[in-house]
């Protein structure tokens, strides 16, 4: 049959601002990649050129991901190709293969945010053991951290920026502002995510069946996100490596990390408060909430909701809720490109 | 404890254009009337200026339902002060008790999409026999059933539409393309919901334990939902009454209208997609695709997704996915009051 | 370390009764074959004396399949050491490859079940065109479709059995009744099954991001029990071929079929309760019910819970829910398997 | 119609054995009361003579939950009438109602499993602060706190146990074997169930709409099986009262609880395994694993299934997966049974 595969999204509605930058996205078949695309394609001042992917390609994104309903069609990658056409690049591919793509874009004088994790990791030898030889070596020393409320000043002027991993997003936020004061002297991150924080590929983690009606938990001798929460408390100061457990839950999107902190001295709630609203207080993605949070609250949105309490034992209990492909992955990614662009930090999340 | 509840969005990011008219949401506390509220909220071109709703008064919405952070305040209904701030009106109470405020709104000169039931049949006796006694009778004669793509033109002139049930939504759009050729001899719609469609009220149906892992059909010797359908392929000259089946899933927000029909004639798959292609081929929010719909890829969405096939035996198959939440209430709400405005018909859906 | 895996089910409690039969099940780890090792080795007068795989090799069915506590080791298929163990076999092995396992075992004499699909069909050419090159053809004349309701005389002399796919147990068991009084002039199956009933296999379609909260028809130009169906129907005098479409929902086990049926006169809600309550009602497997049956109600059981009515405009509807794995599979062989051996149809099955 | 709503169960499959006791469950409505009731039915050495309800007497426990198919009809409570036919009961009332009717049935010497809180706690005063004024004060000396695990021997003379909570269960499970041997500094419970645990009322929080596609911690400061935890960890002359956070799952049965324990003393993971083999190597229902446990492993089973290990920076991580409706509340509940009347403790457990 001659008539296209679908008939959708005929009319774009994108750019109603000024474009400044023009982007693309390498890997953009995975659930973060196709959300950064999306982000970026419904974005008011970025206009999407193109993407890429490993497989898949000729495909048209909206067929592969058809609720994002970006209409353009994957490529193979071409570093040459991609320069002539954007001036930013979103790179999605898996830890390992990304550290490669990315120079090759650097290269070029593209502006990258990779959300892989090749680039978190400042110490070389910590990196070698979680995730193998280093590439790219001569890029690290550039290469940002990009949790935002953290590093905003830095990222505005960084060329190549690291998006940190879904758990370490939630768990820093959550650990940062007590870090920062000296308050931990021991603390265990129970962390849960929805499948989506497990890739696009089909195994038996992420078949239905195993996930469904079922909650465990999964890398308890230690799992790659723990380096990263180790090196960004290190960094405010706090030198205490939380036990960090991610469990799997039978949710699609949605993260929660539930924090439980041996304070350094008694604290009271209302001192509680006032660290994290020093820290937050002016931060347009951190919600700080009084009741629980729920990841629901936060599904396909950028925001982080924060509850802190003292419990009447006088431990600390932080739980932030986010959507792991938002604010632990695409959202924040796009949040930083707008820090490095220096466009209004919430364009196109909202 | 002083400060707020929660320290949420600060700055609503609205009016980005010039607003035309000033909305209120009546029963804002419901899922269909608490997106309704968001998407006002967000509408470029509208400024929601109240909410109501008949319990939970003085709590903020975005503390009811946290996703949609809509930071006004439920009121009780009061029509002289609605009146007074409103231009429009989206009414989404329980059916029976909408047509009273309705009426209340109307003399006030107030233009209404009504979500509920009671203003959709025109046959006065059929509206008894579903949903007892008549309210405002006085105001049947100006609702215009609000299937938008059916009765663009009289929603367009209206000062009150009824906006339709989702099950027939989903049905109509898939059905009425064959009912306006004379192309039904039979039909039958087998269709399937998730949860949010059986409203917020905590009963044994909505308990999760009841739904999870199960499906079952309900409503077989007759759901209200059919006479919408019935009326509406009558209105297209149809005079078949589908047999109408729905069934509840274990999902949130999505709705699927599994369509069987035995032609009055024999078709190709050719002139069957030239039917669906000559009736939705301009249409915006209907996307007629080759491959199966799935109720995940209209999710958050307005659209309508259809896919219709000849299968070997001869029979007509049309699928249609909507979420019943958007494209099934609070979507097309808007899209009608777009109309009614005669704003662009997508402003404000995404 | 040293010590086992899982330290588990320590003492089998099993072979409360007398054993009659020594069995093997040969592919157990798929999700039908584990289950139906699991049924056998729980099973009073059945010792299991044998598991099989075609991968997982060594590995413990237990530790593949935990919920079964079934303690013994997957071992290669060997023909000669499994008929020098035991005297009936079920075969789980995927349709095409499981030809040739059986013909080894029933030239070693074991009688079997096979819940393949390649002694279903009785005519070689539609078994052909569904499936591909027939295999074992010299077996086909002895092979006994084991709808055990429809054909209990036959499996109970049969030295093999084709044990029916899921979608044509419910099917037919809810049609067989109409059929075989010339009740049927014309029927739709709409059909929804979880995600079991698609295999153990991790593929884009069994992940749990594309299950989750979506709900979509497949197959819809013809699907492989649809011959099945028909099979059966013509058996009984019915030469309508029912429309028949499967629908995958996001829940792991369960199995529904909507059917709609034109009847060939007009019937009266007595008389079709006659006509259920005259082929199922001395049937322990078959729960004749009044209200909606749902798919919770059958789960882990062997039920198939039926629920007919006419409804106003004078069509029939039949309701029927299955556990795909249990009546639509594994529960189903067992209960084969006991009419062969003579046994009480419903031991070991709870 | 005269025909009853459901022609199921034609024959129990019951008494294989010989029966040893009469018994009835008070509160057979609620999940917890039903699967007491299913399994006393199907119980070898029990015959079930009767099943009360506050509510939906009159109706058939078989069509208030399908699944468990006892064809019983629910009952008023009279201690009189029940006292004649049976020798022991189940109570499964909510707590404060339940002291009444267990001093009832204690009254007229019928011995008791009681599911509720009401004779957990030992301590009046601390009942007092967590559920309110004391009932049946006089009872309270009698009852023994049913972990049969830890209180086996007093079980078996015990007239009235108190059933333990779900979260207690895996909880001091988890953690007795650490807490005897003077192991813990400091311990942190992360718990996550599934809604069963919150009872079939329905409410905004069982909502289906609540809880899919959400996980949210709930009680952070302070859930009322904390108590327990405690009062059973210092029985062990352990007096670490670990902070315990609750969360809800979108799952219908399971329990997770990660304990997160602070030694006293440096431990290897050989060691460790040693504490926890000693402690349960003999326990028919304990699976010590040296994999993630997932509920999934466990569910619909008495099983708890617990995973220990040292993580590498010392701290002691200790997971257990029970089915809170099974070895969390109703299956727990048999085994007492068993033990206080001498049976095979594991009878009609499965």
């Amino acid at each position: 049959m001659a008539r296209p595969a679908a008939q959708v999204a005929a009319t774009p509605q994108r750019l109603d601002g000024e474009p400044v930058a023009r982007a693309c996205v390498v890997g953009a078949s995975g659930f973060a990649g196709a959300l950064a695309a999306a982000l970026a394609w419904a974005h008011p001042n970025i206009a999407l050129e193109a993407v890429t992917a490993r497989s898949e390609v000729g495909r048209r994104l909206a067929d592969l991901h058809p609720r994002h309903r970006v209409p353009l069609e994957l490529e193979a990658f071409d570093a040459d190709r991609l320069a002539a056409r954007a001036d930013v690049a979103f790179v999605s591919y898996p830890h390992g293969a990304a550290a490669e793509v990315v120079a090759a874009l650097r290269e070029r004088e593209l502006r990258v945010v990779d959300l892989s994790a090749d680039f978190r990791l400042h110490d070389p030898a910590l990196h070698e053991r979680w995730y193998g030889p280093l590439g790219a070596p001569e890029l690290r020393g550039e290469a940002v951290f990009g949790l935002t409320e953290l590093h905003r000043d830095e990222i505005g002027q960084a060329s190549l920026v690291a998006n940190p991993g879904c758990y370490s997003t939630a768990a820093i936020l959550a650990l940062a502002p007590l870090a920062r004061e000296g308050l931990i002297a021991d603390a265990v991150v129970d962390a849960k995510s929805g499948v989506s924080g497990a890739g696009r590929a089909a195994t038996d983690t992420t078949h239905f069946v195993s996930v469904d009606e079922n909650v465990s938990p999964y890398g308890e001798t230690g799992h790659r996100h723990g380096p990263e929460i180790d090196q960004e408390l290190a960094a405010l100061g706090c030198d205490v490596r939380p036990t960090f457990t991610p469990h799997l839950l039978p949710l699609d999107q949605g993260l929660l990390a539930s924090c439980y902190v041996t304070p350094t001295r008694e604290l009271t709630g209302e001192e509680l408060a006032d660290v994290f609203r020093g820290a937050y207080g002016a931060e347009r993605f951190i919600e700080l909430v009084d009741t629980s949070p729920g990841v629901r609250d936060v599904r396909d949105t950028n925001f982080a909701r924060i509850h802190s309490l003292v419990e009447p034992g006088g431990r600390v209990l932080v739980f932030c809720a986010i959507d792991n492909l938002w604010k632990g992955a695409a959202g924040q990614a796009v949040q930083n490109l707008n820090v490095m662009l220096g466009l209004d930090e919430g364009a196109g999340l909202g």
